[in-house]
């Protein structure tokens, strides 16, 4: 509206977490009524593979975009749809409106709508928000939480794992490991955990937050599959880096884990150690 | 109650159907506290494997073995923790209280407790209850039918799949396919469908009911794993038979699809044809 202007310089913590969850309310909202319907389905490969975009995806996207343009007129916008949106300030959104949307195309509920805040491209804000089953996951400052479909919010805590034969591994698909040396490293792991999980997608690390899983290793990750997620494992006690141990922001080869321990004996596993 | 005593004779489909609905209640209201808690979990096979028994499991097969005896106490029971009783009637109840124990205890969602009926051997009645995200599945009597967590009601019906090459197919774990010749079937099959995904438990049958996903194809199926999703998925319009094209009830090799043409071919390619 004329006359609005939105607040100049730094906006609190607290402003910026209440407008996260609005804008993760706005992706449920454009997102659900295209869950579990018969929806047309594009191809963005071609006959080379299939990789499913939705109508819904583009819906919830558009929506938080012009949102957060409403909102912080000088924040820039990263999304998976629509091309980056340059900002005048250290802050940056990291939106995936609909990461795991073979689950989604599916009816299965394990994707998320994943909104990550960068300030000076350092993660410090995200949600993972699934409102099928109305759960959100959301971190920051030092903590994370999940509210759950009866409304009931709670902190997250990883839980202690001291070794990896101990530790519940958690993975997209086991194909995501194409190049011969990551199925190797993924295989040695996979041999060395107490279980192994698939179908996660953004779900598995914050089962991770939630301290009942160990351990989520994927490869071939972008910034916006992992930004959102990398303050609600680390305000939750965990942390997440590439297999070689660097910042995680970046995407690429990742691995997140609830336990330090458990995070070393890994990355040492990965290396052929 | 003394001087209550259960009808004989045939229940009516109707009353079966109540029934199973209140054993899945039962079971729902005994297993939900210990979903997303720190339990301890006993080791049924010891240091060779990990087949993780909660204390849940055995909690619901109770509530429902003691509700099915209270209420039919001529009809037989099958479950997955206890002994067989056995029953003088053409009825028996086939209970799975958690199906996706390692889905449960790493804190997702997509267990269900299974309640198939079966009348002289022959699976009748069938009910998925996913208590966490208030779903419920059912179906019997050339029907199928799920109620989501807004109470709403709605039919199932399979999608039609003309081809392999379009499917969706689903499996719990890659790691399933111990066999090398089970794990090479699957390889080819993986090959020829549009998509895979991993994870399900009996979630995926669920899916392949509501019209989701095309194909479940999985190996190693105890009967109750597998009797209580066979009346929701052929009452969807569906079919489920063993990899040889024999009756599913039995478990073992296990092919769900929602279009028979699905079927033929997967069954087809299993067989290395």
């Amino acid at each position: 509206m004329e006359g609005m202007v939105a607040p100049r310089g730094k906006p609190s913590a607290q402003r910026l977490e209440q407008a996260g969850h609005a804008f993760a309310d706005l992706a449920g909202r454009a997102i659900l009524p295209y869950f579990r319907r018969r929806i047309s389905v594009d191809n963005k490969l071609g006959q080379a593979g299939f990789d499913p975009v939705t109508a819904a995806d583009r819906a919830a996207e558009r929506s938080m975009r012009k949102a957060i343009a409403a909102t912080f007129p000088e924040h820039g916008i990263v999304g998976e749809e629509y091309p980056e949106r340059p900002g005048s300030s250290p802050y940056t959104w990291v939106l995936d409106p609909i990461d795991g949307t073979r689950a989604f195309i599916t009816g299965n509920p394990l994707w998320g709508t994943l909104i990550g805040l960068l300030e000076n491209g350092q993660p410090i804000l995200g949600f993972m928000d699934q409102p099928y089953t109305r759960e959100r996951f959301w971190g920051g400052g030092g903590k994370a939480s999940l509210r759950d479909a009866t409304g009931k919010v709670r902190k997250l805590k990883t839980r202690p794992c001291a070794r990896l034969s101990e530790a519940a591994l958690g993975t997209t698909h086991p194909d995501l490991f194409a190049a011969r040396t990551d199925a190797a490293a993924f295989a040695r792991l996979t041999k060395a955990v107490r279980l192994t999980r698939y179908g996660g997608d953004c779900y598995g690390y914050c089962l991770v937050a939630a301290g009942f899983m160990d351990l989520v290793v994927e490869v071939g990750l972008k910034p916006h599959d992992i930004a959102a997620l990398i303050p609600i494992i680390e305000g939750a006690g965990g942390l997440v880096t590439t297999w070689e141990g660097g910042p995680a922001t970046g995407g690429g080869r990742i691995i997140a884990a609830g336990d330090r321990r458990v995070h070393a004996e890994a990355m040492a596993v990965l290396r052929g150690g």
